[in-house]
């Protein structure tokens, strides 16, 4: 069995964090599937797909290693291609990724009891965000 | 055919890797599988799976560039949710990612000769972690 | 349906990033796939798989950054191995990962407008890289 599932979020970007956990779970029981893995995949390539402990003090903390890795002040050589100021977005987004695939076993995620499955958006304003879950089971 | 198999590996955290490519071997091998692609997820939101040339030096390598990354001697935010002294452990985990999907053909994994398949333990201490592999083909 | 293919791609190294979107869509249309996933892998410890906006501007952002991330001219402990020079290569492609999975729907990848699947190489010289596709339908 193949499904896939678009989630619409609202996000404002500049690392903003989103638990989809609970729509992957409802994914898998309102398809009734019992074992199998789910492919989350965000569309755009300012956006990526992780897991994280969904905490504020850890969503400081990832933000601000991004800053540091990426920081959004400086200039970046994208800017003279479309004079847009989100080379640090795209550069976090490619270096995070934009897929994960997550094991469920008797219809159950195989989460840690801490552990979501979050998408990021890095863009530079808020948005509209497609993500694909797609079932494998 | 989908099946999965959870992995109990004992680690001690600091950015400990754990080579698992036999582990996969042997999975795909037991299951007589010929092609398709093998699942690899670490449950918690401490450890990261990747593919890595599996030797001594570069684990080196790669501690000291996560080091860099994410220090362990800062404080994070994190402190404050938990008292938790693995906010490092956390940020390093959520940039690696949990999953990565591993090809096989012939009932062999499509690696490079000095490329493995491993597991990360980047917490603050040892423990027992769970990795699921989910076989598709 | 499980079914694979392999890309030989020529790749200079040093950050090379080689765009494989046609090839993965051509691979979708000449199977007549509908609906699934495309799991993308780079063979070798010091190629790596994720999507950017494919633009010669961001190919040096991404490139600057992963400068500063693991530096080219840094002395790693993977030299005292092998007598090797490429400590960097390998530390950066463990970091991005070596494989990402992309839906596709009515036969196409479900991708944003500016967004491109990419194999990196960053080893330190020209070769020719392996990237296996795998559709699963």
């Amino acid at each position: 069995m193949i499904k896939t599932e678009k989630l619409s979020l609202s996000t404002k970007g500049y690392c903003h964090i989103v638990d989809i956990t609970p729509e992957i779970k409802n994914f898998i029981e309102k398809n009734k599937a019992e074992k199998g893995v789910i492919s989350v995949f965000v569309r755009g390539s300012t956006g990526a797909v992780t897991t994280i402990e969904y905490e504020p003090n850890l969503e400081k903390d990832f933000e601000e290693a991004m800053e540091r890795f990426a920081p959004s002040a400086r200039t970046y050589h994208h800017k003279k291609t479309w004079n847009d100021d989100n080379g640090f977005s795209h550069v976090r987004a490619s270096l995070v990724g934009p897929s994960e695939v997550v094991p469920f076993s008797d219809g159950k995620l195989l989460l840690g009891t801490w552990q979501q499955v979050v998408v990021i958006d890095f863009d530079a304003g808020s948005r509209t965000r497609e993500v694909f879950l797609t079932l494998i089971s």
